[in-house]
């Protein structure tokens, strides 16, 4: 029965609080749903690497926030659709954006390990962003 | 039992067929796959307007053919990646390659009734084909 319980983990929920932490920039929590050795679009960051990235995110756009707006769960797969309405500082995906409030659509899918996440291939609407510049 | 049949559907294998259709240009099978009303990344194309995005896309990429990477089911909904190694005569996205081999990936959100697509989310990994260029 300890394994049918294992199986039968929300993972949704986990992405949830996952998604709560980054949004929180609880950074000391990351690792209860990042693996040590997580790929991220190809490139295995490691945890060290992922909080790098976010935390570059944040300093490059201090208004963001995911919102999830779709949420597709597959054990051991997610797929979600994330939202931003945002203000990147500077440069965005090499876009100049200074400043300017921009929205846009993130579809990631991630691969979870034992409730960590252990690889995400992600793309973010740069098409959608340029209309808007 | 009717009932429980029609939800115990193996969307997946649906959506496998939709793309063998697409990588066929097999169009008057089309209908089978996507409901008149279909929309498409908030644009509500209809299956005319699905038809006519989708031979534009083959006569600007003759070579255009849409490999399931990823495929994640959580009826009613399915999200897949899709990768392309493929050659635009002109113009992709805006961006000019001019018969240049370019990979890529698009990560796609689909929500079904009965069988049929009614919405499509997608996202292109454009960056990626910038980066190629």
């Amino acid at each position: 029965m300890g394994a049918i319980a294992v199986i039968e983990t929300d993972l949704s929920a986990v992405y949830r609080d996952c998604i709560a932490c980054l949004n929180g920039q609880d950074w000391p929590k990351l690792g209860q749903f990042v693996r040590d050795d997580v790929i991220h679009s190809g490139r295995r960051l490691g945890l060290p690497g992922y909080l790098e990235m976010l935390e570059r995110d944040f300093d490059d756009i201090p208004d963001l926030h995911f919102n999830i707006q779709m949420l597709i769960s597959d054990p051991p797969y997610i797929a979600s659709r994330l939202g931003f309405d945002c203000t990147p500082k500077g440069t965005f995906l090499g876009l100049p954006i200074n400043g300017k409030k921009v929205s846009s659509s993130e579809n990631a899918f991630y691969e979870f390990r034992r409730e960590k996440i252990l690889e995400v291939w992600s793309v973010i609407d740069k098409a959608a962003i340029e209309a808007q510049l």
